[in-house]
């Protein structure tokens, strides 16, 4: 992650992986989430914040997931529909359940097609926020299958040459499993910048890159700025400028659109802003195309060969998409989560008012201990 | 396209798409290709011609192909082996078949998968150059189906923050039908610029933009630049750099390289340069997760609201992947497909040595008649 996203080690309090799970999943049981639904959105979470994602992770989600519960808009006990099926594909509705938590079985019937005929696609209509669309493909990936997940919303991201937003941040994700090295795990937004990514940075008060998003008006903010508030600016699409490739980044949102709200009959949120998110999970079954084992050998190889890069100048050393995470995650389950005072504070009060345990405390950093939280 | 990548008015020779695709199925068939196979390569690269994809037709192309049948290096009469098949999904070994004529075949096997189970996804190991890859998605999409279409080569592209090339410019393509508006059609190579282009630039002398390539050492090329000859570049992973997104970029293309090679069994570049091009397709039967004729009417209205979108400042219109293409496809199918002269010096060569009729030219404009062809 770039250093703008980064919570200030002189702020920072930390939390063990399962003091977090442990709360998630009590804050999601007080809501009306069943046990082991509540249990698999605490999983999700609790992954997402070891694997250093914090864009995705509690900090900036659990409040939103909590509103959106208690406000009816997603439903805690949600019964999905098949609407239509094939041995290899399914789509399905989501009955407004939280993607975090139902996104887990959408891809576990998507594995379970894989093992049967060699790949399973499963596209999902009225379903809430996925979180971090990497770790569905994880789920895949840890079966010995690659994991694909995509996700449309918005619309908050305009168009190559647009003024107004038509697409969501619609993400990208894929993983794949090796032998010894850590697992590809690729999961990024389609603009150049994840959404969320810009809301920690205001909260940081951090310094965005040129062409990082536009004024209201469609036109690219060229020089460095202060992250605004979420009204006022617009996202643009990964590449930035047309010049820059904007074009792919608007086509590759596009594509998740068409995947996940297309082929689920889901209405895109350009049209329908009224509609939830939509999804879509693919697993390819290794073994139905090839040697595993072989494939396992392969891939490390090939792993190895892009970390023994001779890096550019300035650099330490090339790495590919995973490696970051998977050290993050031993790092954080040894040393905690850091969160924002900020963030403990809102765990705080809302154990207060769903009578649930506070979030136990691992450590807490000098500053942040001789200062207030911050407001 | 850009303005850097279009032949000069003041210097074009037009072609009819009927002239081009007789003259290249006559080359082709002089090279040893069977009728059916030298019919489906004229085919495809009259068609991206016709499409205006230049980079990918025949002008960087033909003679590319028409070498590497001339070395050995492809088999102008392959019989692929398939390695591996379920009903969903196979791998092949493409008997080092060029990709742009056994790859619709592999798009049609998918297809065929994709009609009885939902989905068909097909690998392909030991093939040629794909050509545009969108090309194979619309083969889908022309039979109400989603298609998807990548590939893999090089090494030619640094992954971020490397300076040793290890990906191609491994491209990925989606392309979906509608109702009555241009089909969805997306094809981008994964890398800022495709490596075609370049060449293209090379040979138009043109500038290229900040960040579209790199030193040899690895770091990006910060101002604009005339766009240099192969061997004094690196290609940079859409994004250019890290701060702008390239790591998403390297792993996009990065995943391309695990559908095609891994997949199929192959061995990525990186790590064996002598092995030829693999490739992914993937057919999706919408029918078998929507309503077709819903889906069809809701795809026509979200890509009328796309280009309803109102401009940003500066700019005249909004568009989606595909309708320039489609556009371009309508006037060149009454103009002609315009080349540079150097091309068309090339077709009277190798026609000559080949013994077949000289390629019919359509139109010559004026500053062309009066200068000699480029040496």
């Amino acid at each position: 992650m770039l250093q703008q996203f980064k919570v200030s080690k002189d702020d920072e309090i930390r939390v063990s992986g399962e003091a977090l799970h442990k709360t998630v999943r009590e804050i999601f049981e007080k809501l009306g989430v069943p046990a082991d639904g509540a249990d698999e959105g605490a999983h999700v979470l609790t992954m997402t914040d070891l694997r250093g994602v914090d864009s995705h992770g509690v900090s900036n989600m659990m409040r939103v997931y909590v509103e959106w519960f208690q406000e009816g808009r997603l439903n805690p006990d949600p019964k999905w529909t098949i609407l239509r099926e094939t041995p290899a594909v399914a789509s399905i509705d989501g009955d407004a359940g939280l993607g975090i938590i139902i996104g887990p079985a959408a891809m576990r019937l998507a594995i379970e097609k894989a093992r049967n005929v060699g790949v399973g696609v499963v596209s999902m209509r009225n379903s809430g926020h996925l979180g971090a669309a990497g770790h569905m493909a994880m789920i895949a990936a840890e079966q010995d299958m690659i994991g694909v997940s995509m996700s449309a919303a918005g619309p908050r991201v305009l168009p190559t040459y647009g003024a107004e937003p038509r697409l969501g941040t619609n993400p990208i994700a894929y993983a794949a499993p090796t032998r010894n090295e850590p697992f590809l795990l690729f999961d990024v937004a389609t603009t150049v910048i994840a959404e969320n990514k810009l809301r920690l940075a205001h909260r940081l008060q951090s310094e965005l890159e040129p062409n990082w998003i536009a004024r209201l008006d469609g036109s690219p903010i060229t020089e460095k700025a202060v992250a605004p508030d979420r009204d006022d600016y617009q996202l643009l699409p990964l590449g930035g400028t047309r010049e820059q490739g904007s074009h792919k980044g608007y086509g590759l949102g596009l594509w998740a659109e068409v995947m996940s709200t297309m082929l689920s009959g889901g209405i895109p949120s350009m049209l329908d802003t009224s509609q939830q998110f939509k999804h879509h999970f693919v697993a390819y079954d290794i073994e139905a195309f090839t040697d595993l084992e072989e494939y396992k050998d392969r891939m490390d190889a090939m792993l190895q060969t892009l970390k023994a890069t001779r890096p550019a100048p300035g650099h330490e050393r090339v790495i590919y998409p995973g490696v970051l995470e998977y050290e993050e995650e031993i790092y954080r389950r040894e040393n905690g989560i850091p969160f924002h005072p900020e963030v403990i504070q809102w765990f705080e009060s809302v154990a207060g008012e769903l009578g649930i345990e506070p979030l136990e405390i691992m450590a807490v950093t000098k500053a942040a201990e001789s200062q207030p939280p911050a407001p």
